[in-house]
Order: structure tokens, then sequence, then C-alpha cells
């Protein structure tokens, strides 16, 4: 690590304990350079990476200042989930379909979207990258990729894991089309239709989608919007079902935007090595972090191969493209085989350009853009909840990825209000949808990754409105 | 149709039917105007028709002439296979993968392999089609053509459709990652684990395979070289088996080359709509044609929505794109919800550069041009085959696609075979990747799609002179 970069760390930590405090003033560039016997330039460097990193702001002729708005919010956080710990089927599919069908049309304010702003990332260079890379395209390749994938994109995506201090063997990398393939190859590998798959409460739809189409079955655990699963409540839950496999997202979990601390990760890997467990760690959002540093995956701790982390560049890079990739552990092969059979490969066009782009340099430039944006998005966000939404409305606060989790008034009926945004041309997306029993019918899941969307305050407005009214008709 | 394209429809259907044979020659282009009276540019639009379709070829200062050739084999067919009408489950896909794993790298000589060569393809202006339609490409289209898919392409397909004569409502149209995902939806669609799924014999391995992955039960119906499935055998195993679903290739099967006769694919579609039975229809080489005319699906005989058309552009125009489609009839909804839930789209840049390609024109042209070379690289196989392999070698000669068949004499063991032309870098397709019970022993699947290939005709001969060793050690 650079000497800015610790630095910037050592800041980062402070602001994070609470030390400084949203609205505090740092010292300035000179005082801090004497009084950390560093040179001007590297703490320069060292704030810069803080404000993009989106921890602090410089304020014109003032100074930098930590950020307010992120963490700044009056409502409490949502209650802990408390699932009843049954087994049972999924039968949410069909919901999720006929509920999201418009989050991706144009015409509808996306709140009920899974996709951030494509106009946030880097499509023209892609684009370019497409056309070098293609035009001269060894036609072997078109045959050779399919099977192994793109040579250089794994190089590049085991280099990734490196810097983050994670010795990913390239052999377990397994591209896919998208994270969503990884994560339905991943639970296709390690389970047979009856068995029985841990997931969050609530949890991300396609988890429950996934089990419903292979024939599973789920048990929901306990999850908590600060720290993610509960951990001694997934403890007895395995003593008491026979589980073949978890499949959780510990960092920004879809849709709680839960992160866990690293030693619940630890404690988890360790839980799962004991009894030999699978666990499909989703981990989509790795990169849009708010924090100083990228948190580890659950990965990071798996040293027999139980762990299959599933990533994707469709929501930090390259939307539309579909790559993705699964670091598979013991299962990589069955889980490359079944890819093999299902839908061969990744489309070779982009898988190439976008491991030209890596390879060109400026990802991690672009990405601390794309945090900064979105840090700013769930500020405006944040503020628009308090200042619109019923008064005991409660809402976490994420520290990373675009969703805000809303438990509002238990009087609101959530599929209701989505029907009635819908009418005005707003999607949303529902708390049934969010669990195999459809509980969470007084929650929300709020996108804030389109931001910059002109129609977006004004949406977010609206629907905390409509939110009102359902009280205020609930309590006449 | 054009006159010219009548005149071409019956010189073609003369050829068909044996009026004219391999090195007869056509009349002049005056003596045909003169005959026909037809103007000289109108039969000279019908010789270039035919030309191209490689019905027939010019002679320089001498004329036109049938092409000799294609259908110019003293080999007898391979007989009609036999299967046991056992419903069985499916272990074949790891015998797959181990043998094929070579088949796509480009130290092998592809014999083995299940793709044409790449180079056949107009991969530059694909590429420069996906830099002019990504470097402004509308970003809500990336986010509306996931659901939707590229609405130009859809367009395109209907029109498509239509040209062939067959009304395909765009509602039913789901693009898909090549026609492999198509093909693995359609029959996740219809079928649930422990259900009985009907099979050619020998049948495409893919199809094996995703049986195998969705847990259910194989039947295979006796099917000959030349006309595909039999009918009579196929109403016999309706009567004994409850089927879910048939997973048939009726033009150009994979591994026989087999070409259903229109009557017949009338007859199927017919019987299976009696039952309510649906029909997965791999068409996947339909614009491999080397008669007149493409031949029709199954599919233009459906009234009852009850087959799901598969197609692909990774055999004709894109190899590596990754994208086909299902018209999938009554089946569409589910079939697109599926593949939300499993790959979400296809590459959103692949189907926008194939839209592109399409609307440009020249797809037909570059087809032509792709069909008269895969009918010369037919010739130089059959030729290669007659001259270098056992003299009671069997040989099925397809009127399309890139595949023969072969049945060698039956002290031939062709996974041995397979495994000796490894060691000299060729890869082989052998028989029992083919059925559910291993076997075709003594059969092999050629590929001649890469006749461009200066390995090819030498590969071949190896190959045959390996089985002549075969044959001669067995009989000493």
């Amino acid at each position: 690590m650079k000497l800015y970069e610790r630095c910037a760390n050592d800041i980062a930590e402070l602001i994070r304990s609470g030390v400084l405090r949203p609205g505090d003033k740092l010292p300035s560039v000179r005082d801090a350079s004497l009084a950390r016997s560093m040179s001007r330039s590297t703490i320069f460097e060292a704030y810069y990476l803080l404000e993009t990193d989106g921890l602090i702001e410089a304020r014109p002729r003032s100074g930098y200042y930590v950020r307010s708005g992120r963490m700044a919010t009056a409502l409490p956080e949502p209650c802990d989930s408390t699932p009843d710990g049954l087994e049972r089927e999924v039968a949410v599919g069909q919901l999720v379909l006929d509920l999201l069908g418009c989050a991706g049309r144009r015409e509808f304010v996306p709140l009920g979207s899974a996709f951030l702003s494509p106009t946030l990332c880097p499509l023209k260079r892609l684009a370019r990258h497409l056309w070098t890379e293609m035009r001269d395209f060894d036609s072997w390749h078109l045959i050779e990729d399919l099977a192994a994938g793109n040579e250089s994109l794994r190089r590049q995506l085991v280099l990734r894991y490196a810097i983050d201090g994670m010795a990913v063997d390239p052999a377990e990398l397994v591209l896919t089309s998208g994270a969503m393939e990884g994560l339905n190859l991943c639970l296709h590998a390690v389970t047979q239709p009856g068995d029985v798959v841990v997931v969050e409460s609530p949890t991300f739809y396609a988890a429950l989608q996934a089990l419903e189409r292979l024939h599973l079955r789920a048990v929901e655990v306990a999850t908590a919007p600060g720290r993610g699963i509960d951990i001694d409540a997934l403890a007895t839950t395995l003593r008491q079902h026979r589980v073949a496999a978890c499949w959780l997202m510990p960092n920004f979990q879809n849709p709680l935007g839960s992160l866990m601390p690293q030693e619940n990760k630890e404690a988890l890997v360790a839980m799962l090595a004991e009894r030999e467990i699978a666990l499909i760690e989703d981990d989509a959002y790795a990169e849009l972090y708010f924090g100083a540093r990228k948190p580890l995956p659950a990965k990071a701790f798996d040293t027999n191969g139980l762990v299959m982390h599933c990533g994707s560049f469709s929501k930090c890079l390259a939307p539309g493209y579909r790559v993705g990739w699964v670091a598979g552990g013991r299962f990589a092969k069955r889980i490359e085989e079944l890819r093999l059979m299902h839908t061969l490969s990744p489309a070779i066009p982009s898988e190439a350009a976008i491991a030209a782009y890596l390879n060109h340099g400026g990802f991690d430039r672009h990405l601390r853009r794309m945090r900064s944006a979105l840090i700013g998005y769930q500020a405006t966000a944040v503020q628009a909840v308090q200042d619109h939404f019923p008064a005991s409305t409660r809402m976490a606060v994420p520290q990373g990825g675009y969703f805000l989790w809303l438990e509002l008034p238990d009087t609101v009926d959530a599929l209701a209000l989505h029907f009635e945004a819908r009418k005005r041309h707003i999607s949303l997306a529902p708390g049934p949808l969010f669990s195999a029993d459809r509980r969470f019918t007084h929650c929300l899941r709020l996108n804030y990754g389109h931001g910059c969307d002109p129609r977006f305050l004004p949406a977010l407005q609206t629907v905390g409105e409509l939110a009102t009214q359902q009280c205020a008709t609930a309590t006449h």
C-alpha cells in the first residue's frame, strides 16, 4: 500500500468509527503535512482518494469536510427479520415477472428496477474495444474461447483477486453470462431436486426463482439490515435441517443493502466448512462500496473450496454485455460443464471488449467516479424519504450498492402501493417479492441507481405521498 | 416467386428426382431461352441461382453441368437404427466433455468438432456493426432489450419466417444465447423431473446432456440416415410410453444429416397434436441446405402452438456471438420467463450487430457463398472416405449441414479410433456419444465444415488408415 493510501485509510477509519463525524472539517493540507511529516502532495492524494470514495468533500475556499448525507438519516433501521424457519417450496417467480415487467421500460421511473443507470458506464469506450478487438480477431478464438473463456479476461480477474489479497486459482474461474447464470449454475452444481437451501430473509428474488426452477426448498434465516445474516440463527437452522447449500449476499445484500462484518464472514465460512455445506456467494455489487476499502467476500476465508464466489461486470462496467464469472472452488469443473451444456459460453465479443477495457487501464478510475455518483444519489434519496414518506418509516442506509430498504408503517400495503405507483408510471419492488412466503408486505426496495434521471426525485416524492395517503386512509 | 426462380426450381426438381443426374449437361442459355420462351437473362439468372446453390456448375467454354460430388458416392447408406425402445436415465454428459474437450483447440484437426470454420463468416463486417451500433447506443436499450430482445432483430426474424411462407407471431419469438440455450429452455418449459422425452437414434449429444441435467428419461426412436425419424416407430413409442415431449431435428439432423420428407413432418406434427405432445424442433442448420430451396421446418405445419422452433446465427453468420431464438408457440411466455431467470438475456451488443447486419442486406448472398463452400468441402470429404476408409464403410451423404455419418465395419471400435486419432492431433466424434445406451460403437460423425483447413484432407486420410488397420488387426 502506498503512503497516501495508508493515510487515507487512517482517516477513513476515523470516519467509520465515528471519531470524525459528518460536517467535521479536516486539517488543511498544509497542517496535515506538518503534523504527519508527509509531503503535501501525499496528503493531497489521500484527500483526493477520500473524496472520490465519497467520504469527504471539498468546499470551495473553505477546505475538506466529512461528507454528510450518506449516513445522515433521522430514521431508525428496519427491524431484523424473523422468518418462521420452515422449509417451503417456492412459487414467487410469476409474481416477480408480473410485477417487474414494467421496471425496465423507459416510460417508467425505475425505482423498482434491479439495474442502475447505464449512463454511469463507459459505453463508448467499450464500443470502441468491441471494434478494435473483433475486427482482426483470430477466428480460432471464436471456437477456443467458447470452452475456456477469454484468456486475457481470466488473467485480469485473477489479478484483481490478487490485489484484494485473494489467491484464486485460474483453473477455478468460470466465465458466465452475467452473475445470474453463474449463480444458477452454482446452485445446479450442488443440489438435487427436493434439496433444502438456506437463503436470507428478505432475499433477492432471483434466488427464490432459481430454487423454484430447480425444484428446491427454501429455508429463510433472520437477516439484519445492518449486519446481514444472523450467524447464530444460521447455526440453529443448520442443526435443524439437512441443508444442501446456502445462497447468500454478504456484501450489500439485495434488497437490504446489509454488509456482514468481516468476523461474521469468517465465522460463516468456518461453520459451513465444518458441515461440508457449499456456499453460493452473490457478490455482484462488490465494486460499489462507499467506504475506503472494498469489503472482502466470504470467499477470502475459504480454505476448503466450498465457497463459489459469483461476480459480474453488469453492475459496474458493462450492462447488457452479459459477462460475469464464478470462482468456483472445488465445484468449478462441474459449473463449467453445466455452462457448456446450457449456454455453451458468454458472447465472445463481450468478453473480448471487457478484457481490452481492463487491459487498457482506467477501470478503477471509472469505479471511483461511479461510486461517487452513487453516494450522491443515495444522499438525495435518503433526504427525500425523510421529507416525503410517513413519519414512522424505517430505513436502512447501506454502505454500498444502490438499494434502500424501507419498512413502512404496517398499515401500508406495498403491493397496493406498487399498483398505485404503476398508474403514475413509477415502478416499485414491493416487499413480498423478497420472501418465499410473501412476507414484508409493508416493505419496499427503492433503487437510487438512476439518481441522474430528472424524474427521480419527483417520483420518490409521489411514492412518499401515496404511502402517506394509505396510512391516513387506514387510520380513518 | 420471380420467373427465374420458378425456372430454377423446375430444374432443381429434375435434379432432385433423378431425371437429371450428376455430370449431365444443361441446355445452353440460348437453347433454353428458345425452348421455354423466356429471355436469356431470365435463364441466366436461373442458372446462376442453381450454381450458387451448388446444384450445377459452369465449366469454362463448355456450359452448365449438374454437379457431381455431392451425391456421387459408391458407398451404401448406414443401416437404419434399431433402438430397444426402453426408457432410460441418461449419463452421457461426462463422456461428451471428456471426448470433445480437444475438439475446439487449434492444434487439433477438428473432425470431431460441432462448429464449422468461422472463416466462412463475415466477421469483419459484424465487428464494424458492433462499433457503429454500440458507439451511440441508446442507453435505455441496454435495459429494455434485456427482457424484450432487440426489436429490429425480432422484426427481421419474423420477416425471414414470412419469406419462407410461415406466419410467426412476433409475440412468440424469444431471443436466446444461441440455439443451445433455446433448446434447453424449451425442454425445461414442458417437462418435470422424471418425465420421458423422445429423441432420435442416434441423437445430438446436447439433447442427451439436457435430459440428464433436468433428470429426464430418454426413449430413442429409430431414425434413418436419409429420411430421419421413423414415423411409424414414433407412433408405436407414443402408444407405449407416456411422453412429455419430443426433441427432434427434422432438417439435417446431427449427427446423421438426415432430412425428413415434408409429408413426414406434416404427419409428425399431426400425430403430436392429437396427443397434445410438445415438439422441440432443433433447426440450427436450417440455412445450410444444398438443394434449391430451404426445407420447411415441422413448425410450418403447426396449428396448435405445440412446436417450439429453435434457430441460431451461430452456424451460419456469427459464431461466438451467442444469439439464437425460439419461435415458442404456446410456450413462448414460459420460455422467456425461464430465460429471464437463468441468463436474463443474450448479449445486447451481439444482438445489435446481427440486427444491423440483417438490415444492411447481403445475408442471403453470404449464405449462398457459404453453402457453396460447404458443398465443395462435402465432395472432398466424400471422395476421401471412399478412397481411404475400409471398403465396407457405409456413409450417409446429407443434403445440408456439415456432418458425415460413417458406419464402419463392426470390427472397428470408434472409441479406440478416437484415442488413436487424438494422439495424432485429430479430434473425432465417436458414435457412442450419440445415444443414451452408448450404441453406435463402430460409427463416427465427421465434420467437414473446416474443409478449407490444409490439414483437413491429410487428417481424413490418416483416420481412414487407422480404421483400416483396426479392421486388419481384427481379422488376423
